[in-house]
């Protein structure tokens, strides 16, 4: 299956901009977390950057099932949630992908990635979709 | 406890403002879902309009256990997420605090709530914050 397919072409845009989503992963305990992240869709997977030290990255080592909200801030009824499983966890040891993200996002960077030997990216396959 | 304490000064502008949240909860399966909502902080709890209607209904009645997250739109690095249990499900039979929240909203209503007769209140204590 195409992972494409599950995202509708109407709600697409919310994806290719550079918006914040807000990142919902389950902790260890059981508990709901939900922060905001920046992401890039790569027309197949989702991506974020995290770092080895947060709990997002426990949180999804033990529980790889998350989700994502993205609204549209100029029309902010219009929304897309993304529902979905962290299948791979990719080292990021020079920060490269954190360089992506910083640079679709709009963040200057004046030097290398203070943390980058920590980063990692979190790959999300899509499962299914809500979409107003 | 004055749960009011969990939150912190400096980002109570982000509950009080008409912002919207992204509502995390955990489905029966045990997946993440996390969807726009608005809200309501009282300087107890937060409280969000639902119906039972809904998945997020569904899920909460299994699990109390939610997030709220919520950015400032004006400087989107600044953001706090609360997290904490629903602790009581009010019914909401005329769609009086739905109309609070259309209000807070800035939606024009045209009529009765129409869906009133399932409506219902979230009411979530905060346990912990994170901010940045």
């Amino acid at each position: 299956m195409n992972r494409a397919d599950v995202i509708p072409e109407s709600h697409l845009d919310l994806l290719t901009r550079p918006l914040f989503g807000h990142f919902a992963t389950i902790r260890p305990d059981g508990a709901a977390q939900v922060n905001p992240m920046w992401f890039l869709w790569d027309g197949e997977n989702l991506k974020l950057t995290n770092t080895t030290t947060r709990r997002k990255y426990r949180n999804v080592s033990v529980n790889p099932r998350v989700a994502l909200s993205v609204i549209d801030p100029t029309q902010p009824y219009r929304y897309l949630e993304v529902r979905g499983s962290v299948v791979r966890i990719d080292p990021d040891p020079e920060g490269a992908f954190f360089q992506v993200l910083a640079d679709r996002y709009g963040m200057a960077m004046d030097g290398p990635v203070a943390d980058a030997a920590d980063r990692i990216v979190f790959v999300i396959r899509p499962d299914r979709v809500s979409a107003q």
